[in-house]
């Protein structure tokens, strides 16, 4: 709790301290957690008798073997990663019981020295838009706010969908809004033709435009974007349209997407993206011999090093 | 428990469903339920002992008194709406007291009587898309997806991010995509011009295309659009692009979209769209005198009525 009270009053900017743990721990990378019943380590689901066909008391069993397992991963992975991102649908899928839990992987997560990335693609207007700003970024105790850095934003609604979010980063807060997602079905709208460019690219218009306000000195914003690994060609291009935004790069590993695409996402002292690998990290033991948790640390000590090795050879560096 | 039970294995489709408590009700109305602290009704905040400023046991306070209050609601407003809709920022606000809360008040609104529309504005991609399509109109006991009807999601993220929503239409549940939103900046993107059209025209039709696989023979199907109350004219044309759509209309009342504008949004049966109210009937007793409850029966009395009066003339009714 007193380490929850000492983060939520900081006031040393989001951006700042994203800088200072990729300088620190030499990594660029963050790890996903998305975990689901069906994939966990089988000491782990056994110690807690899950079930994935549910039966009395299926969510909170679910929601401890959650935390079990994810306890193990942050400790495996806290001083190669800069931050987790916890998907909040993979703990709403548990009610509750999930939610309580996402809140303790976060406070663990934040003990550990992690920066915690909240990926819950908010986007709502007005009124509600403030109140999921205070739930994913305020400082009421026992809500997320207290023990989130930042969180994943969808942009469709525009400025005033987003503003109460905004309004956070002067509490160190963050927030990485949507503009080129990883999935196959992301170019449907993001690639329409809107007066000879992509959506995607008036949204990155947009984001830049936004990350103004709360631009530092050296150039750099707490408004960052949402900007995938599989169409590495895009990346480069939103890396112009939004120099001083930090990108969260999804879709490497799983996805398909591949660190060696990745040089155009940094700036010229490897600076501005960190990048998310969730599966090939979480669930490394189903490929590998030995102790799951000692799977999970190779796993995910190979992946910082081969993300290194382009960071540290990215244009200009 | 029983009643959850029945609901969740009802193959009666989710436009039916609607269709039926429409002329059952001879009502659109849909109450949005958006609770907020500070405007509570002074009995219902002195009982529980709310302070907004936090404290001790401050979430489970604050969804307590929700839960006091909108238990009386749904009550009150049972025979008049023929559904509610809850938004989860307002419940997510206090953490996984608030999401308990949220399940309970849908839970009391599903044995009233009321079809539930969860307002959670959801999109994501692939395996997070199914966690988020299993957490909202999944089976599992003790989440949200046995007792809501239908939710609404945001398209950006294109086809693959709302499949598995989709898949759930099967057992009987309905989604509402956003397509023209009614913030004062929805404009930003979803009126930009792609090749003539405005963006959201675009989405219109991808959401008609999508609805196809699921239509009924009369027409209808369960995959419904978001269509705000405060741009009639794009109102008209939506209905032109998405006939066979159901619509959920936000903007009437406190964002100053008003009823006798929302003649175009219903088709020649007085079908085709719901109308959702939140602020003006949830909290009608800031401007009336009597008991609260009265008061919001009064409201939402009142709005049933205006719409009735718009959808029965609806052209070629």
């Amino acid at each position: 709790m007193l380490n929850q009270e000492a983060a939520s009053v900081t006031t040393e900017s989001f951006v700042d301290r994203l800088h200072a743990a990729v300088s620190a721990k030499q990594s660029c990378l963050v790890v996903g957690l998305d975990p689901v019943l069906e994939r966990l380590p089988p000491d782990v689901a056994s110690v807690i008798g899950v079930r994935s066909s549910g039966g009395e008391g299926a969510t909170a069993r679910a929601a401890a073997s959650f935390g079990l397992f994810l306890d193990r991963v942050i400790e495996a992975v806290s001083d190669l990663a800069v931050a987790v991102k916890p998907n909040s649908a993979y703990f709403e899928r548990f009610g509750a019981a999930g939610w309580d839990c996402l809140r303790l992987v976060c406070e663990r997560a934040r003990a550990a020295g992690l920066l915690v990335i909240l990926d819950a693609k908010r986007g709502d207007v007005g009124h509600t838009a403030e109140a999921y700003a205070e739930a994913t970024l305020g400082d009421l105790p026992d809500t997320l706010g207290p023990v989130v850095d930042a969180v994943t934003l969808n942009p469709y609604l525009g400025r005033d969908s987003l503003a109460p979010f905004f309004s956070k980063i002067e509490n160190g807060k963050g927030v990485f809004l949507l503009v080129r997602t990883s999935n196959p079905s992301a170019a449907e709208f993001q690639e329409l033709d809107v007066g000879g460019q992509p959506l995607c690219a008036h949204v990155a218009e947009s984001v830049s435009a936004w990350g103004d306000t709360y631009r530092q000195s050296d150039g750099w914003t707490s408004v960052g974007a949402v900007v995938g690994a599989t169409q590495p060609e895009r990346g480069a291009e939103m890396r112009t349209l939004m120099p001083g935004n930090y990108f969260l790069v999804p879709g490497v590993g799983a996805q398909g997407g591949r660190p060696e695409d990745l040089r155009v996402y940094f700036d010229g002292d490897g600076r501005g993206a960190v990048v998310n690998v969730s599966r090939s990290v979480l669930f490394a033991y189903e490929k590998r011999s030995g102790p799951w948790v000692e799977s999970i640390r190779q796993a995910c000590e190979e992946t910082r090093d081969a993300l290194e090795a382009v960071r540290s050879t990215s244009p200009g560096a």
